[in-house]
């Protein structure tokens, strides 16, 4: 009998050359011809597995293992598009893994007394058209055809022609989302945690809530040359200095000593944008406009860290003779998962003896958008280096294995419950 | 018998009509209707003063008073263009106060040894061709008939279209400045020193010389989520840290305190110019770019400033993890004013009793391409508020007359020389 991890490994391998070229790593977006035919790879798979297999009106691919008894089901699954010269683990890892584990229930002989369906999701990254997620919000009927009908590729394309070009039919707007008894989600950590502790296993105790603020600083407009120093009032010197404020400020929140003592104010936070008016090298600038982000696993620490900057901003304003407005323009909150899953897990863990350890998550997934609907929960593995959306992305088996172990437990455990 | 100050503004008075709008101040962009009109006004009341003028290919208005003997002339003069919405006083003041002084001389029947030529020059302000001090390069033949070709107005129309509507002959890059003894510019300060200072009237050290650099910081770009403060190699937060070296190092080198001890060392420095990439919200910048000026009157002064300001960048690209490319872009040497002149400036100023203050001129001026050709020297009046390219320049006429006074003087004393 092959092991969990051999298994793995054999349905992995072949799933990874679908959009893989050499030195340009995975490109595998949402309803190209590289993503349809790993579809097809997965179904011819897990229907040879004895898994029922059915595509729904978005491209989801939900590939069931029936159940001995007519119970909602246990959902689990990841996405299988890639960003463009992505990782062949990002998403694909939260398919595969489960669909070995049925595999390796069929070389059992063991049927679970609840169905398990694994969910294959179309366009998690967002890279078709700027909205992350989407496939979830599909199933979980989150999504109005109103809005929908704006959007466009890159390449001008709407949703209906990606959609009729792939062959796919079906309401794509309308909820399908079973009643359902819990959904779990494996996938690589995207950062350095996992590594730092030299752990080989995550627990995820909540998604990270985003807020996203403008902020638009306004001095006055001078000449270069002629305007003193001490006359200045300098909207981007302003913005700089609140840069770095952002900058320390998060820092100082994810200290050692500050993860011990405060871990629920621990964010990240980023400036990714910057504009100085007029925007010439001879001229003060009169106006500069920023963006900022700020991630945390709770509402408690996204408020003090806002109140934080605003007080900053409040007092550069005053020191450089400015002005500061800021908006908030959207805001995302954080997703803490579900205690008794949570708790299955590091049951899991232990019993397999494997060490881990129980943190954020802070990057978003399609957990965060299931977590509205059911009893949610994720379990991470390593990323070397903590690289993701690039051909270097990399997880040994080994861990991988060793997180199938646990989750093959869990869902053993849920799917009897 | 009229006074100099009366005699400058019955002439001032209707200038500053050409071009102006109530609430929008004075368009009077060079070759336009507003600026030939006004061309035509001066040489109307030149003439009628008893001077020869001139027109040459470029549009420069020449007017002369004739020397007792045939000797090269003291020149002086300013430019006849305004920005769009510009001041009144900016460049017209240059012409008219010598226009004035020449009218006080027919008064009198006074007729100097050598001549005196009044230049009022067109295009100082680069406002169509985005170069400044067009028309003092014109006169000196430093403009290279090759690179004229490709320059367009915003509306696109040539140098040559250009000079052909407003009916001006003869060749535009022919040098024609004459032998001559020296070359005077007063105008106003754009600055806010002399009114700090309570002092009608500034004798010019130097025209500061320009550098401009481009920064480009070079970090990892990362996602805004998964990479933890700690792990993060941010290429804007690097800039954002140099910004504020650039201000705070500019600001200390002009303090009272500094500009007692090391006067040659004071610097305005200015950041105008930023980019942040891939300049998305939620990726930590991998790349940003931005633009440095600094000004000093001294070379002495530039090169300590950039030394600072590459140490400074070497310093936070250890800090941040990140590197730095320092590229210069061009360089404008700092012109010492000429110390003959200058000395006949302070003398002339202590016998009419006017309180004075030597200064650098923050600015660029025809006189700055002039002081390559002829010992050079410029006169300031303040500008209220420091304000200049906007309706709202103003200098009381009362400190115009002052200068006035000081620069006839001058005058006469160089016409004899």
């Amino acid at each position: 009998m092959k092991t969990l991890q051999q298994l793995w490994e054999e349905l992995f391998q072949p799933l990874s050359a679908f959009g893989y070229k050499k030195g340009q790593g995975t490109t595998r977006l949402s309803w190209s011809k590289e993503f349809l035919d790993a579809q097809t790879f997965l179904r011819t798979y897990a229907e040879a597995a004895g898994l029922h297999c059915e595509r729904d009106g978005w491209g989801n691919l939900l590939m069931t293992v029936p159940g001995a008894e007519d119970l909602p089901p246990v959902y689990t699954g990841s996405h299988l598009d890639s960003v463009p010269h992505g990782g062949k683990y990002d998403g694909a890892l939260g398919i595969t893994v489960p669909l070995a584990i049925a595999k390796a229930w069929q070389q059992e002989e063991y049927q679970p007394r609840r169905p398990l369906t694994i969910i294959a999701f179309a366009e998690e990254e967002g890279t078709r058209f700027g909205r992350p997620c989407l496939g979830s919000q599909s199933l979980t009927g989150k999504l109005r055809p109103q809005e929908a009908e704006s959007w466009r590729t890159a390449e001008g394309q709407s949703l209906d022609e990606l959609l009729r070009q792939a062959g796919i039919s079906g309401d794509p707007f309308q909820a399908h989302l079973l009643p359902g008894k819990c959904f779990l989600e494996l996938h690589i950590e995207q950062g350095r945690a996992l590594e730092d502790a030299r752990l080989p296993l995550g627990i995820v105790s909540a998604i990270v809530g985003i807020r996203h603020y403008q902020f638009t600083w306004e001095g006055v407009t001078n000449h270069a040359g002629t305007t003193a120093m001490k006359d200045r009032h300098d909207a981007l010197v302003a913005a700089a200095a609140m840069i770095g404020k952002v900058y320390t400020y998060a820092k100082a929140s994810s200290t050692p000593q500050a993860l011990k003592e405060k871990p629920a104010w621990a964010i990240v936070s980023t400036v990714g944008q910057i504009a100085a008016q007029p925007g010439a090298n001879n001229v003060v600038p009169g106006k500069a406009e920023h963006s900022l982000e700020i991630r945390c696993a709770t509402e408690e620490g996204l408020d003090r860290a806002i109140a934080f900057y605003k007080d900053a901003a409040g007092q550069i304003g005053k020191t450089y003779g400015v002005s500061c407005e800021i908006r908030q323009l959207d805001q995302i909150p954080p997703v803490p998962m579900d205690p008794d899953l949570m708790q299955s897990f590091e049951a899991a863990a232990k019993s397999c003896g494997i060490p881990w350890q129980v943190q954020p998550s802070w990057a978003g997934h399609d957990a965060m958008i299931l977590s509205h609907e059911l009893p949610t929960a994720m379990l991470f593995v390593p990323s070397q280096k903590g690289i993701s959306h690039a051909p270097e992305e990399y997880t040994p088996a080994e861990e991988i294995g060793q997180a199938a172990r646990v989750l093959k437990r869990v869902l053993e455990e849920w799917t009897e419950k």
